[in-house]
């Protein structure tokens, strides 16, 4: 997967019920981390779901993929960095990568791709490229 | 917690992704478990939360005690055994109690109070009392 | 339930993935919060859960009450205040009051009774109680 | 992603607390939904996590590939269909397809890597080849 210049970041430590049986963060957190630093970057950005939502647009995922490198355990901290791309006409991609904090070992790398969807079909994502700093 | 007739059950297997690092179900699991029971309970009794909804009114939890008898594992089966009784005008009880499959040891004891709302307020659960047969 | 003088509180964000269907945090997370909001409190006390396992000392919840007051929503930022003390020889018991910020409004209440166990059986808290401040 | 023929499958329904805001199950659940697939076709095979473990064999995730054509909705009915094939020496591919039940709508098709790792590095998968039928 490609690395690219960040242009945000945010930081999580590790809570107990996040792990699982083998003491390591289970797989599937990592998807609700990255979720949620997807959505502290656009509302860094002044982009209001509910707002959106009201006007019939609605930001979906239709792809992740996700290499894991290493995992997190209990009250690890990490930062999520996070780069943004387009891809085609109305595909916006998210590079997302994981750092454990103080090492900087690389934990996990993703690449999540979504679309704005208007009343249920893929649109150009329009007003959001210039708010993203996408132009 | 008072024990009684149960009137409806559902069973379940313990998941992998829902233990946590001591190897059992993590306390906060179970109270997944006990709503997907309640809900499977009134969906049985012809209950449509969404139907309830577009008409202003929500069922909403406004109290949980579970006492945490023994640990549910890996793979363990389990059932939850549910009874249901007024309390006062607006609060219904669900008695839910766990045991495990097929020894029938008690894993815990839930007594879970809810209140039908309308527009926020809670009201008389009316229609509910009858399809609940509690009347 | 009773209030009493609180000895340690932590801050927390709701995120997205933590609300339901009907736009609020689901009953079952909060159980999260509390947990984590537990262990940040024995943390600090330095009561370190891998010695104590080591030793063959476990800490287990046996009991949890609840009362939901006022549901948290998407970005609410809210505080878990936590008071502790002993319930007989063996038992511990946090009160844990979630208030949402800035407006202190009170969103929930929680009672967790606690035990230490060793190899299984519940035992007197021991060291704890001092490193606990409950002497 | 590739398709090809299944050797394995598991029914689920979807439960409430496992969708969001939206109304969607949670793109993070899937990923509980495919690790329980596959911890299921793996007991199906006889393959024994614990002994492994204690053999000192893991078996660990090192890419998730997850597209997501369809939401499910709640109380939606859904199978997991799998098929496994080795990627060189040792790495193992399970393709992982969710078709709603019961008109068989695609949902997500998945491509999960996985890796047998002895105290910590992979090793060749050795004895679970024959136990997977990859031989």
């Amino acid at each position: 997967m490609e690395s690219s210049g960040y242009t945000f970041s945010t930081e999580f430590s590790v809570r107990d019920y996040e792990c699982d049986i083998q003491g390591v963060v289970n797989n599937a957190n990592y998807l609700h981390y990255l979720e949620h630093a997807r959505h502290e970057f656009l509302v860094s950005k002044e982009i209001n779901f509910t707002e959106l939502h009201e006007a019939g647009i609605d930001l979906v995922v239709t792809k992740i993929e996700i290499e894991y490198k290493f995992p997190l355990r209990s009250r690890d901290r990490f930062i999520i960095k996070i780069s943004l791309k387009r891809d085609g006409n109305v595909r916006l991609v998210f590079i997302q990568d994981i750092y454990r904090i103080p090492d900087e070992k690389l934990i996990a790398r993703a690449r999540v791709t979504g679309v704005a969807t208007k009343n249920g079909r893929p649109v150009p994502p329009g007003d959001l490229i210039s708010k993203l700093g996408l132009e």
